[in-house]
């Protein structure tokens, strides 16, 4: 297993974490398998989208705000009740395929760490299974 | 494969199962390796966040209702297509790493069954894979 | 690893790629294990949903058209913006177990390649882990 430490700047954000993770899978020396990316939090969220056009990134987390609020009449007491959901709806976990020692992302897919409630110290775990 | 039988007693609703999940990474011997959370059902989901404040949850099915409307000019017959809608927005499986026994969750995860269309009896399905 | 080519007509379609990935557990000759089902696109998810009344899709698409706008006054350029931050709610991933070499799902579930932005020439990696 494997941890990456990360450091968010703004209230929400994505940030490319495909570097960290193609290493992961590296350091693991699994040749073919599965890599899972765990996100240990529940106002930070794991995603896959396109790395090229930073204007991807801000679309996503300006239209989030747009869909979900930063003030709804929430209960909970914390006032972050919008990152909770935005956690919920994009989810903790995603699966990718390793083939050749390597991921296998499409063309124009990036991991990002998903920020929504920073800027905080933040983690995420990785782990790389064979193939039996 | 372990399968937990879940009653649910609204119409949407999220029910803690992280008793029963690690219970199930218990029974199964594995001590390092992944869980795999999966709901067998289209209008309830799986989802992880924050277990202390129980006014998280109820934000969340509050205002899934509010961006997800029960009424909105649905085609589908049966009157559950916000349900549906929802279900595919949170996902049917999540997948939690394994170690020492243990699920890997941060401090203020706990893993949620999805009610979205109760309440009815529902079961979700648990697997725990062994590393190689 | 199995990548399976599909052909969608729409902008937005969810597309059953259920019997293919059926297909590829038989072809794996995996007993009991996972199956991944990755999508290597930025503006194509998957999802898990009714297979029965080809209107819960339609309701799908056509409510995602209300919360996430085609027009929303985006940065990126390229106008696809709204498939892009549609894929991120969805996800690129599911997990589904597999026992006894079939998948294992719902009576009402089917597997969707989900079209956010077509018509495309697309295509989906499957991988079939058996048990330790």
């Amino acid at each position: 297993m494997h941890e990456i430490k990360i450091s968010s700047h703004s209230r929400s954000e994505l940030i490319d974490i495909s570097g960290f993770v193609q290493k992961a899978v590296a350091d693991s020396g699994v040749t073919d398998g599965l890599c899972v990316v765990f996100i240990p939090h529940t106002t930070a969220a794991v995603t896959i989208n396109e790395g090229a056009d930073p204007a991807v990134r801000s679309d996503i987390t300006t239209e989030l705000d747009k869909v979900i609020p930063w003030n709804d009449g929430y209960a909970h007491g914390e006032g972050n009740s919008a990152a909770h959901i935005k956690t919920s709806l994009f989810g903790s976990s995603e699966t990718i395929l390793v083939s050749g020692g390597r991921l296998v992302l499409g063309t124009w897919q990036s991991i990002y760490f998903c920020e929504f409630d920073g800027p905080r110290s933040r983690k995420a775990y990785i782990k790389v299974v064979a193939d039996v």
